[in-house]
């Protein structure tokens, strides 16, 4: 095993970064507005770039626009990669996905200040179009790359203006020169904010990322009877509310039963016809559960479907639907165990943690050892303006990050140390 | 007393003007749109007023556009006042409100045809904008005729486009050549379907109408907490929905304690930031309240205001504001008595039956001695293109009206009968 002097990222560089990187779409509540494929895109990339080749490194863009910065290694062997995403919600803050990207900028520039040389090429990536706003679904390019959805289908994607991914992409003037996937990744690393309360909580300085949640996601239809809230009595109504307020009880019962690791959201819903006086005919709601135990997600899932079908009566009409279904995965065991190693050798606090939300590296995990590390966000908010996390933070999951990256690229795979 | 003839309505004529009437503003579903001020509701005037002067009455038009078509009586008395409303609801139906002004028009044609006349004047009115839906609140015109509204706050009024009330009238050609009440009105008799179930459900062929519930409107603010529905453990949650569907349960049970006369009902919702992976934030939410005797009514506002505030938790605000409040009203206690026993003379099965909705009688009681008839209506559809009621059922509603009308109009004054 080749020996490092122990190297600390440039805490000050790094933030000085994600703050000039905010200002492309900064928004006067300080946050960032820079969607996917946008003007601000645009602008975010082309700095991204200049900051990259101005490390040395070589950058090339996916048919997806996924951009590779590329630091040689000293050896002809598949790369270890790491980063993120540059794009934000339309209210997003200052540092999901972002400080994922830059903190890989981060240890180019670190490893060229101490002339560092590893076996394998180090890679920071910037995924396209991570957050789904713009492009539903979300994580739209790193799917291609692993090959969970086919190119075209990626770029047949239209936003609510219908604009094709494919024709925004030429819009903002990306041009691609390297293809798409199909080459060996020796390694998955991204570092992200977790979006989350529970690091902060428990006082936790950083979060080992063990494997994201399984999600089910459901379209729901209440069919009651419409009529006038004046003259119809109690018991002659069909009221789809009401049906669906013991619905929204019943998975919130789910839920708890289900806790600490399970989750049950009712997030969407549309009354009908929507009047003060007219008892609503129908409602419209979502439901979406999650767990990371396949078993009792599908436990969870069947509690949902007794609760559903346990609300009939009368002229109660009721339809659920599966909209969407993605398995409990987990990140490959031994980066994970190098990860948590290297936590507690840094004298952090670090705690085990299941991701709630979905991340490119969920995808790239498909065609790699993957593995991520949380850093905790002030109050757990996310995709909102007021998005923060300390300095600090951003230093001790960026030092960790440099650090798993340094082993991995000088060789460390999968179980067995090669020197 | 006088005595007459067993006068019967002709109910072929009747049923012929209602299908006539109901071309005007029709709809391919079989309903009708003829909404308040509008150039459907011009044609429905025209057709109006060329019928009442068929019919030998004099029109006249008050300064907020309702119409009366006046026929003699023999002695210079206040009138005896019949009618509704010939507006509709966007998507409403052939009956609710028109049935009771062309009834009204079927009297003044038979008792022309039986070469009848009467002590007291008959007339015939057509109130501008009951519905509501162009132009809120509902019954604008009636409560000017009453004094409830000011005419000035009545021509002020604007619909969703804008329009004022005031410009609407002159924009459809209404010239008033009445002034806006200040006369004594005998008495005032509607005739209306019940829209509602409860006559249907029990057989009934007519409901006297007691009164009209009380009623109170609230406007609901809860707010929580937006966070991720992935990252976000339940007991981490100020989830404003679950509070919501708590509060709609709590109002069910508010209704159901308070039956049968009672009735709650949320009726309307927001939630926000209504997205399927967000837990909300806030909701807004209305209650509608009802209840025909005023104590019961006081009793469920207390159990509103309770609900709301046990709902509060950490993280979780609430707020109610009370935005409407009507006091139960009771109809003349005599005009009551001789609608019952007119319908019990006639062989009908009849019941008392206090009125969910808001009528233009509850206005006109304040200034005379008002009293409604309910016909039944097919499963208490109404404000619905397929709103129904059968001939015999017009029939009947028109002939209880015929002699009713006729005992007042003769000089049947509020407990005692002038001869």
């Amino acid at each position: 095993m080749i020996t490092r002097p122990n190297l600390t990222i440039n805490a000050e560089r790094l933030w000085s970064s994600l703050m000039e990187m905010a200002k492309i779409g900064g928004t006067p509540k300080g946050g960032c507005n820079r969607q996917a494929l946008t003007e601000e895109d645009r602008e975010g990339r082309a700095l991204f770039r200049r900051w990259c080749e101005a490390a040395g490194a070589t950058v090339r863009t996916d048919p997806l626009g996924s951009m590779f910065a590329h630091r040689e290694g000293t050896e002809d062997l598949p790369p270890v990669l790491i980063g993120s995403h540059l794009d934000t919600q339309p209210t997003g803050g200052k540092f999901d996905g972002v400080l994922g990207v830059l903190a890989g900028l981060e240890i180019l520039r670190l490893l060229n200040e101490a002339g560092i040389r590893t076996r394998h090429p180090i890679e920071v990536v910037n995924w396209t179009n991570e957050e789904g706003c713009r492009f539903a679904p979300a994580m739209l390019a790193s799917a291609g790359f692993a090959g969970v959805l086919s190119p075209d289908a990626v770029m047949e994607t239209r936003d609510a203006a219908g604009t094709r991914f494919g024709d925004a992409l030429s819009a903002i003037g990306i041009e691609p020169d390297a293809p798409l996937g199909g080459r060996k990744i020796a390694a998955y690393l991204e570092l992200h904010i977790e979006q989350g309360p529970i690091l902060e909580a428990e006082g936790a300085d950083l979060g080992i990322v063990t494997g994201g949640q399984g999600l089910y996601w459901y379209d729901i239809e209440i069919t009651g009877f419409e009529s006038h809230a004046g003259s119809t009595p109690m018991p002659r109504r069909a009221d789809a509310l009401v049906a669906a307020a013991r619905l929204i009880e019943a998975v919130q019962a789910i839920g708890l039963k289900a806790g600490p690791a399970g989750v049950a959201t009712v997030g969407q819903m549309e009354v009908r016809p929507n009047s003060r006086n007219v008892i609503p005919g129908s409602v419209f709601l979502t439901v979406d559960l999650r767990h990371p135990d396949l078993a009792t997600l599908s436990g969870m899932d069947q509690a949902l479907r007794d609760a559903v079908a346990g609300l009939g009566g009368e002229r109660l009409a009721f339809s659920i639907r599966e909209v969407a279904a993605t398995a409990p995965m987990g990140f490959d065991p031994q980066l994970v165990a190098m990860l948590r190693e290297e936590a507690s050798r840094m004298g952090l606090k670090h705690r085990d943690i299941i991701s709630g939300a979905g991340h490119d590296a969920f995808h790239i995990a498909k065609i790699a050892p993957a593995a991520m590390i949380f850093t905790p966000c002030r109050e757990g908010i996310s995709h909102n303006e007021a998005e923060h996390i300390e300095p600090e933070q951003a230093q001790d999951g960026a030092n960790l990050l440099l650090r798993a990256a340094l082993r991995l690229a000088d060789g460390e795979i999968l179980g067995r140390v090669e020197t």
